[in-house]
């Protein structure tokens, strides 16, 4: 067996965003046995210009579906970043996850050779289709669910590891 | 072309760590132009019961050799986790990559078949050698990347996306 693209990103992806799910709703429960507004879980940062726990949910989104986008050359949906709370950033989790489930595996038939390029700022990089996956995509993906991670534990929500790995039982 | 376990794990691993090294320069400066000692940021976490900077850096070494050691059954060097300064975890840095790198890829000749049990607190998971590198290794290893970056950012470290995503420049 060798693993195809597909294989190395798209249920990865997907079980990002089952974990996001999962932490919205430990969040609404710390919200609520905290006696306090939720909101604030959705508005919190871990310093000042940094993006806050729904911007890390709504980068996640971005960074999947554009992936998506480049990896297969597929249109891709756009959504407007107007989530405000923790219900509103579960539907975003949802109509994104929804969006994945429904690319076909050949979709990424041509992906490995494409060329991708990205504009950082110190200059633009172009990558294979293969480098964009391992070098960008994937990286990207977790430091925005691990960020969001990061956020809750800072306040005191009460999320773990496994759950991470995406256990959760 | 179709990728390897060692394709999609062991380059991702020696750029974290050269992301790893990179951030502890950047904290050494600092601590520097900051005015206070580097330990204060060696010992900085973001929740009393998650570990410090120093736990992110040693965790992603110990996630990094004991991976390859279930994937290949090579036996992997064990390094006690002593390091107090931001030096001795640039050392702890280099000398797990030194590990990595010496591993021949033909060593994971056999990975992708390997039964690989992880024990988690609600109960043992077994992963085949390819579901755990895309489902445990590789969000566990960015997950303690990230980690690292985001205490250093909540402590006003400047690091950015881009070298995260191993960009220097």
């Amino acid at each position: 067996m060798s693993l195809s693209i597909y294989d190395i990103t798209v249920p990865a992806l997907l079980r990002g965003f089952d974990v996001l799910d999962y932490y919205m709703d430990r969040a609404a429960e710390a919200a609520e046995a905290g006696g306090y507004d939720p909101v604030i879980l959705v508005n919190a940062r871990l310093y000042p210009d940094m993006i806050a726990l729904a911007g890390q949910i709504q980068r996640a989104s971005d960074t999947a579906k554009a992936s998506i986008g480049r990896l297969t050359g597929l249109e891709v949906p756009s959504f407007a970043d107007t989530e405000t709370s923790l219900p509103e950033l579960k539907g975003r989790i949802a109509k994104t996850a929804e969006f994945i489930r429904g690319v076909p595996k050949a979709a990424f038939a041509d992906s490995e050779g494409r060329e991708i390029e990205i504009k950082f700022r110190a200059g633009a990089v172009t990558y294979t289709g293969i480098s964009y996956a391992l070098e960008f995509m994937l990286p990207n993906f977790y430091f925005h669910v691990t960020t969001a991670h990061d956020i809750l534990r800072h306040n005191g929500v009460k999320v773990g590891k496994a759950n991470y790995l995406g256990r959760f039982a």
